[in-house]
C-alpha cells in the first residue's frame, strides 16, 4: 500500500494520475497546503523540500523498511519502474522520454507557475515580470506543440507515459493563464485525447472537495505565497 | 564519442563536469547563447527546446544510431547508466538519489535563475521580484543546508553523485545572488570539498576562454532575455 501525501493542485495531479492509471493501491494523506500542514515536522520528514506530494510505499520493491519519496519527476520514474509500465525499459525509449519528464520538471512547471503568480496572485501588477512569464509561457508551448507534430501522438512517441502525465496538469492551466489552445493544434489534439482518459479523471477528482471547502483567504495566501516558517529558514 | 554542445553556465557545467568525472571522451560543441546560435535548425533537431546543453553520444549503449539527449537532468542519468556510475545501480540508492536531482532540476535551477535575473539583468529593479526570489532562494540553501547536515556527506548520502554534480554549479553562483555560505555551514563544507575534485575544476575550465570573449552586449542581452526567435513561437 502507497500513501500518498497530496493536494489538489498541478504538481498533485501528476501523481494521483500515474496511481489510477497504474491501478496501484493507496491511500490518501490530504496535506492543506493553505494551512501550512507541509511544514510539519511529520511531512518534512518524508518532503524535506516542504511540498506537495509525497509517497511513503510501504511494499517498496525488494521488500525492506518503507520507502519515501518526493518530487514528482521521481515519484514518477519510482512508480513507473515499480510497475515496469508507462515508461519503456529499454534505454533508447526510457532516454528518449526522460529528457521531456525533465523539461516538464524544470521548464513548463516552474515557469508556468511564475506566470500564474504574476498574473493572479501577486498584490501588485507587474508589467515588466507578467510579460517575461507569458513570453517564456508561450515558448514552451511553442516547443510543446512542435514536439506533438513530430511525434502525431504522445510527447515522446507513439506510447503514452509518465512524461505526458507530468505536462497534462500544467496544460490544464491555460485558461487562468490567458491562453487558448486554439492556437496550438498539437496540443489541442493531445490534450483531448489525455483529458478522455478514465484514470485521468479519476486521478483528477483525487481530493476535489477537500480543495474546494478550503477555499482562498489571507491565511492560506500567506501559507502559499509568504515568508515560510522557521523550519526552512537558512541554518536549519 | 560524444559531441557535447554547450556554453559554461551552470547548466553547461553539469555536464562537462559528469564527462570528466566518468573519464567519458568527448568533443566541445561550443554553441555561443549570446548570438543566438542556440535557435539554429540544426541544433534545435537536437535540443528542441533551445537550451545547452545538449550532447550526441555516437557509441550509445547497446548500438545502432547516435543518440542526442537533452535537459541536463536526463543527460546526467543517461551518462550515468552508460557507465553504472555517479548513480547507484540498486534501487533503495537510486531512487534515493532522483528526488534530490529533480529538486535541483525543478527547484533550486529555475528559482536561482530567477533570483538572477531580477538581481542582475532586468533593465528595471522591482523590488517584489528581486524579494520573493532572494526568499526563496535563502528557503533553498537552507534545505540543502539541512540535507547535508543529516548526510554529514554528499547531498543523497554517503556517495558523490549526480544529485552533487547537478547541485553545485549552481552554488557556485551564491556571490552574485548575494549571499555567503558562512550561513550554511553543510553546505559550505560541502563545496569545499566538492570544488576541491580535479574533475570539477576540469568540468569548469571547460569553454572558460569562449566566454570570457563573447562578452555581454546588446546582442548576446536580446538573445539571452528578448523576445526568441519565431522558430520557437507558438503554432510552429
Amino acid at each position: 500500500m502507497i500513501d500518498l501525501y497530496s493536494w489538489p493542485t498541478p504538481n498533485g495531479w501528476k501523481i494521483s494520475i500515474a496511481l489510477e492509471e497504474l491501478g496501484l493501491p493507496y491511500t490518501l494523506k490530504p496535506v492543506n497546503i493553505g494551512r501550512g500542514e507541509q511544514f510539519t515536522p511529520d511531512f518534512l520528514a518524508i518532503s524535506p523540500n516542504n511540498r506537495i506530494p509525497a509517497l511513503v510505499d510501504h511494499d517498496p520493491p525488494g521488500g525492506g523498511a518503507p520507502f519515501a519519496s518526493f518530487e514528482t519527476g521521481a515519484m514518477l520514474v519510482y512508480l513507473a519502474e515499480k510497475t515496469g509500465r508507462l515508461l519503456p525499459t529499454d534505454w533508447r525509449g526510457r532516454h528518449t522520454v526522460l529528457p521531456w519528464l525533465m523539461w516538464q520538471m524544470g521548464g513548463l512547471g516552474p515557469m508556468l507557475g511564475q506566470h500564474g503568480h504574476f498574473r493572479l496572485y501577486a498584490p501588485e501588477k507587474i508589467p515588466y515580470a507578467i510579460d517575461r512569464y507569458e513570453r517564456e509561457t508561450r515558448r514552451l508551448y511553442g516547443v510543446l506543440d512542435g514536439q506533438l507534430g513530430r511525434t502525431g501522438a504522445y510527447v515522446a512517441g507513439d506510447d503514452y507515459g509518465i512524461a505526458d502525465i507530468a505536462i497534462f496538469p500544467w496544460t490544464m492551466t491555460h485558461k487562468a493563464q490567458g491562453l487558448t489552445l486554439d492556437d496550438w493544434p498539437h496540443i489541442q489534439r493531445w490534450y483531448a485525447t489525455v483529458r478522455a482518459r478514465e484514470a485521468v479523471q479519476r486521478g483528477l477528482a483525487v481530493g476535489k472537495d477537500l480543495r474546494k471547502a478550503a477555499g482562498m483567504d489571507a491565511e492560506t495566501r500567506k501559507n502559499l505565497f509568504g515568508t515560510p516558517p522557521a523550519a526552512t529558514q537558512p541554518g536549519e
